[in-house]
């Protein structure tokens, strides 16, 4: 097995306990329309975190299960709403929930997740502490989710969308926005580990230092993806035809670019839908500034950055293993 | 001031909370948004009714009104979701949190709604034993959303719906959808009052059956007022013209009818937009059974019931007060 997959294999072990919890009071017709989510896949990394954090820190990986299945579910809840908020029909190669059982069912599911997460909170050791860094997260998510949607340049309507709509993202627009979207769960992920490890303030603070910087690079990472990762199975240019501008690759482009550049550049990012031709003009205007190399290289530091946070913790496989996943995150190709 | 009036503007006193409370955490620019579901009104009838109920066994005003909030927010946080999954644009004459900010914005404000949820109950003097309450009443709205849905012959697509839908509705089967959509949490609101009173078990058992009672009967007069309520601002037939076959009205005009006029009924329920004429011809079959009468007759029971159910707390003006608040609910034109 592969050192990554015997690390994320880690995580997989909150899917008993989240199928355990899920279909408390839930009607049986509706327990398929719960397991969904869960089911369709996803690599845990948050769960991982959240037990890894723990083992670094001096904790017992059962301490943290609860934990941790408390992020992983945090996670599914904002996928499932996404995907009702972007239409999305398809995730992990699969159909959303909302794909499979309608938009009205897709928010019913989530909402019971949130109820779920309540349950698993009041069943964890710390429930006052946990649940304050849970609750924190998902208004994080909130916020991140509505920052994203601001900075896309076409495709909704409304006048709250129009007034508040992003004309240009500058780094710290964009750190704000991928800080709340992906990194302040991450950071949770690793502070609920060391909640659940009880370990000292110092230690604490390195690893939710970690999980930010991490966090970071995870989305950033993401971005490149999004504009180049045909190799991943993702539509190459996918954050251009989803008018994006809350992009690493996009933010950098449009900064190296000149004046016409950037005015041609926006008008594709604003139009309704593109055309091939349009996306292959995009492209090419990305590929002739420097955003692939400064985008990749930022990942590369956040990656960095993070495994430099943990250095001060006693050596252990824990913290190794935490080492190889930030590693993984940085060369991350899934 | 009438009677009813006073006895609502006690509810009232729960807005200063929930717009002390809402805007924790969230950008400026967001709060507009946070803000819409509230301020487009509402009779607060459900937090009135947390505050009698604290009041008529024995507690103070002041202990009940963050459980009222939490009570009257978790309505709201429902109604906004509710007006995403039913396309609604307009509520209480105004337009609805999708109608005005989007889709996208009031799912996000209604997960936003869920998080101050759990401030709030923190907040509260028992939160494990409100927490409980809360749960329980959201993990109800939702499963009686679903049953609601699973109740409509038309305008919604999908295997699951189409596999789940309900082709007749019984009693039983009605009673237990407006339980959970409707009841239960208006019992959870006496509840609370009840929690906060910290009254002793069998007031907060006839408490709970108030609650209970004159929770199904707000929806069965609510289903009168969607069938034949026009005086109320409402659209005459507006559940037939919602394909609904959860509505009192419908269900007891089904039983009365013979073979034939059911089969012409279903036929227009089932139809994906009806005319004025197949509306008109809907209500004329109702019209030809008792269903008004005994839809009427059985608002009137339950009314009876829950006025029954706290005769024996000691005399008080709440008392008083919740008998008249009953009552209100069975002459309901609002």
């Amino acid at each position: 097995m592969k050192s990554i997959d015997r690390i994320l294999a880690v995580g997989k072990k909150v899917d008993p306990l989240i199928y355990r919890f899920l279909p408390a009071d839930a009607d049986k017709t509706f327990q398929p329309v719960l397991r969904h989510q869960i089911s369709s896949g996803g690599k845990r990394v948050r769960a991982a975190l959240t037990v890894l954090s723990c083992q670094a820190t001096g904790g017992k990986t059962r301490d943290a299960l609860i934990p941790a299945a408390i992020v992983e579910l945090t996670h599914n809840y904002s996928l499932i709403l996404d995907d009702v908020i972007d239409r999305g029909d398809v995730r992990r190669g699969l159909p959303t929930v909302r794909a499979q059982y309608s938009d009205a069912m897709a928010i019913l599911a989530a909402m019971f997740y949130r109820e779920v997460l309540d349950r698993l909170i009041e069943a964890s050791r710390n429930p006052v502490q946990v649940r304050k860094v849970a609750v924190s997260a998902i208004k994080a998510l909130i916020d991140g989710e509505r920052l994203d949607i601001l900075m896309e340049q076409s495709g909704r309507t409304g006048a709250y969308i129009e007034k508040h709509r992003f004309t240009e993202v500058r780094i710290d627009d964009y750190l704000h926005m991928i800080g709340k979207k992906t990194a302040a769960l991450i950071k949770a992920a690793c502070e609920l580990g060391c909640i659940a490890s009880n370990c000292p303030p110092k230690m604490r603070g390195s690893m939710k230092s970690y999980g930010w910087k991490i966090g970071l690079a995870f989305q950033v990472i993401d971005d490149y993806l999004d504009i180049f990762g045909e190799e991943t199975g993702k539509v190459q240019g996918k954050d251009i035809i989803e008018h994006k501008l809350g992009n690493a690759v996009i933010m950098y482009a449009l900064e190296a670019m000149g004046e016409d550049e950037q005015r041609a550049f926006l008008s594709l990012l604003r139009k309704e839908a593109l055309s091939q031709e349009d996306l292959g003009e995009g492209m090419r205007l990305i590929q002739q500034t420097d955003a692939r190399e400064r985008t990749f290289n930022m990942g590369q530091r956040l990656v960095s950055e993070g495994i430099e946070a943990v250095r001060g913790l006693a050596d252990s496989w824990a913290k190794k293993d935490l080492t190889s996943l930030a590693e993984f995150i940085g060369e991350r190709l899934y």
